[in-house]
C-alpha cells in the first residue's frame, strides 16, 4: 500500500514531474514506420506532450510541436515537403530540428528582417529501428537506441501492433513482472470465458524475482515443472523502464499522458523451413481495438485480457487501497527501483540501463526462455504437430483485430493459412 | 427557494453525507432477480458506491466492492463459483460477506501465513422479494424489508422496468408528491404532443397533502370530481423515502450517485377472468431507454415524460432559483420532513417508516385509490369496453421500449394482444 | 504574445465579463427565421446563457430563460400558444417579455393572490431581418439593428448557413482580418488537398489595414495585382465586433460560450438575367456539419477549412505562446481596439459602430471589392463562361452539407443545375 504522494510519483509523467524526467531519459517506441507509407503526418501525444509526427518527401521523420508557433494552428493538418512540414494556415515551414525554414509573407514583404532565423519550435530526435519509430524526449546527449538481438533475427515475419489503452502506464508495466496473472487471467479465466467450465490449470508453486542490467527477471515453478525448467533458471524479462520481453515478442507501455497508455507490441514469428530464406520487405503496423462495437472491453485475446485488467484497476490505480501479497514481490522490487532512480535522476547519478558505448550496442542478448521455440527452424508439418506452437501460427493470438491485409501478409510469409482465433487451449509453455 | 447548503443536503448522497446516512437506513431495490438468469455478475453503482452484484452457482446473490482489495482489479469481470465470486486477475475468491475464501498462490506457497483470514472487503446484505433484488447499505441491524400487500396479489402479471436517468434523485422524488403535473404534463402536454391541438382537460380545483406512517398522501379535486372521490378521500402515496405507489405500480427513485438515478418500476396487471388461476413463473425485468436514437429524450410514454421533466430541471435542480407556489405544498412538506429526519439520524432518534417488528410486516396495506380497477376480476370483454382500463392492457403505457419477449409474455398472461402504443387519450382516472 | 489575463479578456464572454459586457451591446444573429416553419421552440445558448427561442402562434418570436422560474423545468419542451410559451410541467405561461400570463392551478385555486403578477423571467428582444433572427442582450435602450445595403439587394437567392464550431469566438474573428490565410489555406493547401501537388499560387506582396466606422478593412497586393486593384483600393471588411463582409456574403462568429461559436453565414447569389425579376419567398436556413462521419474535421469547403484552422488553434487559443509577425498587423490592431472598447464600456464612453439614428440606418453601404461580380446582371451563358463566377453558381462552395432541398431551391432560383462540389480550382478574385 502506498501513500497518495508515492502513487503520484509513479503515475505522473508530464514535463517537470520526477517520473516524467526519468522516463524522458529513455528512447520510446511511438509508431510504426510503415504507417507513413499511407499518411504524411499525424498528431501524437506522448508523455503529456502534444506533437506532430511526420515523414517528409525526402524520407526524413520529424517529431515537433503540434501547434505552429505563429498562431497555434495544428501542424498535423500541415503539408509535408521535401524538407519538413508546412503549416496550412499561413505557410510557415519547419524542419525536424524545429527550425523555421520559410515564412512566405515575411520572406517576401520584409526579407531584410529575416525574422524566421529567430524562430525555433520544440522538436525531438527520432530514429527508425526494426519497423518502429523511436523518439527521445530527454536532455542531450541522447543515449543509444538499444539494439536488442531480436531485431537482427532473420527468417522471421515481424508485425507491430499498437493500441491506446485508457489508463495510467504504471499499472500496465506492473503487469510485466507478474507471473501469477498468467495462471489466473490467461489460463483459468481465459478457459472459463471460452468453455464456461470451472476447471483450473496447473498452479504456481514458487516465484522469484531478480534484477539485471536491463531490468528484472521473474522466475517460477509450476506443479508440472521443476528447478531445471527455463522458467526458473532463466526467467522472463521485465524490461527497464517500460517494456516486457517474452522471447518472440516485446511489449512496451508508453505513456500518452497520465490517463492513457500506448501499448506497442513488436512480434516476431519464425518462418517454417519451407519458406526460407525469407526477407521481409515491409514490417506492417496495425492498430488493435480495445473495445468491441458496444463499448465493452474485448476479452478474447491475450493482451486484450491484460488491457481489460489494467483498465479495471481504474484510470489511475489507487495504490492507497491495495493489499499486496506474496505474489507481488516483483512489483514491490520494481517500484522501489523507480523511487531510487527518480532520486538518482535528481542527484545526477547514472541511471539504469542507459546505453552509451556504441561498441557494446550490438545485438544485445536478453534472458530468453524456451528460445528454441522462437528461433529454431521447423517444417510446417512439425509446427502443425506441436500444440504449443501451432496456435501462434494459425492466428494472431495476442490481440484482436488483425486486419485482413496483415493476416494475408502473415499467411504468405509463413505458408500457413490463417484461421479464426479460437483461444489458446493449451498452456503456453508446457514442458510436455 | 432554498439556500445552496440546503439544496446540497437534499441532493448529496455519497458516504458520509447527511442524506447519504439517512437513505442508507432503508432497503433499496437495485435490480431484477431474473436478470441473473442470463448473466452472472454486473457492475452497479448505488449511492455513489461502485459495487458488483452477482449470483453464485448456489443461487446466492452477493453485493460487494467492485474492486478487488488485492490490486484493485474489476470484480465484475470475475468468475462466479459455487460460493462467491473470484477475481479474474490473480484468482482471489470472495463470498457475499466480503470474506476472502481463497488466495490461490498464497495458499499454495505460504499456507502457514493464512493471509486470507485477515482480508475482508465491503459487502452489503441483499434480499430478493417479488422479483426485485433489494440491498441494504446502512448500519446493523438492518430493518425488515417491507412486505407491501401488493407483493402478495395473485392472478397478476408483474414486470420490472428499470432506467438510468441522468439527474439527481431528489427532483425525481419531488414528482411523487405533485398532483398538478398529471393535469399539465401527462394530460395537456401529452395530448398536445399527439394531436397538436390546444385543448386542455379538466382542471384541479383543490389539492391537499397529509403525512402517514409510510410517507405522504396527496389529495385532489378536479372540475369533474368532488369530495367523495377516492382522489380526495384516500389520495395517492408518496412513499418514504424514495418511492411512489400508484395502486397498480410502484416507482422508486434510487440514487446511483448525485447526478444519476435508477428508476425502478414494479408493475402489476390483473389477468382477466378467462386466464385465472394464473401463477407467474418468472417476473421479467427490462431496461427502458431514456433517449431516442438521435439522443433526444423520449416523450411518448408516461414515465418518459417524467424523465424528460426531471432532466430538464438540470443535472441537479438549482433550488436557489426556484419559485414555489400553491401547488407545491407537498414538496415543501416532504423537504421539511427530510431535513427533520436527517437531524433525527444525527441525533440517533427513531426514523420514519422503518419496520422492525416481523409480526407487523405482513402484506402491509397502503392507501389506494380506485382499488377496484387494479385488483378486481373482469372478463376480457369487460376490459375492452372500459376505456380507463383497456389502454393499460393493450400496451405498456408507462415506458417506451418494452422488448418483444416481454410483450409476448404479457400478451400470453393477459390473453389480450399487445398493440402499438398510441397514447392514453382518456384521462386516466375519470369518474365517468 | 499576450499575457494570460489579456487572453482571458478577449475570450471570456459570460455575464459580467468585460468582453461579455461589450458584445452584449450589439445585436447578434442567432438563428434563421424559416427554421420556425418546422419547429415551435428550441433551446439555444448564446454568450454562455441558456435560453429558449420560440415563435408563438401569433407569429411573434420570443427569447427567454430556458428554465421555468417555478421548478426549473425546460421551457424548450414547452407548448407555444397564441401568445407566449407554456411550461409543459405545470402549465405556467410566459410571453416574450418574460411576463407570466398564467399559473393555471394558482389562478384557479387562489385567484385572489394573483401571484403571477410578481413573476418575471429573463427575456431579450428579438428582431427578424433578411431571414435572420437577431437578439440583443445588452442594457436598454437597444441600438438599431443595422440595415446593411446587402439586405436590400433584389433579384438574389439568399441562404443562411449555421454551424456550431467547438472553439472560442475570438480566434474565429481574428480570421476576419487575415488576408494571408487565403493564399495559404484556401489556395495552396486547398489545392494540395485536391491535387496532392506542391504548387503554390501567386504571393502576397503587401498588406495593409485600416479602421473605419463599422470595423476594419484589409488591403493587399498580390504578384498579379497592383495598387489600382479593388483589393488594395477598397479592401475587405472585418465587421465590428464579430462579423466579416466579403461582398456576396456575411459571416458572423457569435459566441455560444467561451468554448463554442455559432458560425452564421448570410449568402446572396444574384440570379441570372433569364430569371429576373426574382423575388424570394422563403430564405432557407441549413445547419452544416463540422465533422465527417468518423469525427474528422471536414476540409473540402472554404469555411470548413476555416473551422478546421480555428479548432486546430485549441479550444481557446493560447495567445501567451503565439509569435505574431508582419502578416498579423490587422490582428494586433483589432485586439487593441477591443481592449480600448472594453475600457470605454466600463468608462461609459460611446462605443464603436452602434447605430442609434434611424434616419441613417437605411441600406448602409460597406466597402465592397469587385462589386460588379456580386450584383451585376448576367446571362447564364455569361456566368458559365466566367471562371471566377461559375463555381459559385454550380455548387455551394463555402460549406459542406447543403441539403438537397436547398440545392433544389437554389437551382430553381438560379436556373443553373447544382453539381457536386469539386473545389475552387481558380484563384477567387484574379484580375485575369
Amino acid at each position: 500500500m502506498l501513500t497518495q504522494a508515492q502513487n503520484d510519483l509513479l503515475t505522473q509523467v508530464g514535463p517537470g514531474t520526477p517520473m516524467g524526467h526519468l522516463l524522458r531519459c529513455y528512447w520510446m517506441p511511438i509508431a510504426g514506420a510503415s504507417e507513413f507509407d499511407e499518411i504524411q503526418a499525424k498528431p501524437i501525444k506522448i508523455l503529456g506532450e502534444e506533437l506532430v509526427l511526420y515523414k517528409d518527401l525526402s524520407g526524413q521523420f520529424g517529431l515537433i510541436d503540434r501547434n505552429c508557433v505563429h498562431r497555434r494552428s495544428d501542424l498535423s493538418a500541415g503539408m509535408v515537403e521535401n524538407h519538413g512540414i508546412r503549416c496550412h494556415y499561413h505557410g510557415w515551414l519547419f524542419n525536424a530540428k524545429g527550425e523555421c525554414l520559410e515564412q512566405p509573407y515575411e520572406d517576401t514583404a520584409h526579407p531584410e528582417a529575416h525574422s524566421k532565423a529567430k524562430i525555433k519550435i520544440k522538436s525531438y530526435p527520432v530514429e527508425v529501428k526494426s519497423g518502429l519509430i523511436w523518439a527521445y524526449f530527454g536532455p542531450s546527449p541522447a543515449p543509444l537506441l538499444a539494439d536488442w538481438e531480436a531485431f537482427s533475427w532473420t527468417d522471421g515475419f515481424v508485425q507491430i501492433v499498437i493500441s491506446s489503452v485508457p489508463c495510467n502506464w504504471f499499472q500496465c508495466q506492473e503487469n510485466s513482472i507478474d507471473p501469477i496473472h498468467f495462471e489466473w487471467m490467461h489460463e483459468n479465466w481465459g478457459n472459463r470465458l471460452r468453455t464456461q467450465k470451472i476447471e483450473f490449470g496447473v498452479k504456481h508453486l514458487k516465484v522469484d524475482f531478480k534484477e539485471f542490467e536491463y531490468g528484472f527477471t521473474y522466475h517460477r515453478i509450476k506443479e508440472d515443472g521443476d528447478e531445471n525448467d527455463d522458467a526458473w533458471q532463466i526467467g522472463r524479462v521485465c524490461l527497464w523502464p517500460n517494456g516486457f520481453f517474452l522471447g518472440e515478442h516485446f511489449e512496451w507501455r508508453v505513456p500518452i499522458d497520465d490517463e492513457n497508455t500506448l501499448s506497442v507490441t513488436w512480434k516476431y514469428t519464425r518462418v517454417p523451413k519451407e519458406m526460407e530464406p525469407y526477407e521481409q520487405k515491409v514490417i506492417p503496423t496495425w492498430y488493435g481495438p480495445v473495445f468491441d462495437e458496444i463499448g465493452k472491453p474485448i476479452n478474447t485475446h491475450v493482451m486484450n485480457q491484460d488491457f481489460l485488467a489494467w483498465m479495471g484497476q481504474g484510470t489511475i490505480a489507487d495504490r492507497t487501497k491495495e493489499q499486496l501479497s506474496a505474489s507481488d514481490k516483483g512489483i514491490v522490487l520494481m517500484r522501489k527501483k523507480f523511487f531510487d532512480e527518480m532520486q538518482n535522476y535528481s542527484n545526477k547519478k547514472p541511471l539504469k540501463a542507459l546505453i552509451s558505448d556504441a561498441s557494446l550496442n550490438h545485438q544485445i542478448k536478453l534472458p530468453m526462455v524456451y528460445g528454441h521455440l522462437v528461433t529454431q527452424s521447423r517444417t510446417i508439418e512439425e509446427i502443425k504437430n506441436q500444440k504449443t506452437l501451432y496456435p501462434f501460427y494459425k492466428s494472431y493470438v495476442f490481440q484482436a483485430g488483425q486486419p485482413n491485409w496483415v493476416a494475408k501478409m502473415s499467411s504468405q510469409a509463413l505458408g500457413i493459412e490463417v484461421q479464426d482465433f479460437d483461444g489458446i487451449v493449451v498452456p503456453r509453455h508446457s514442458k510436455k
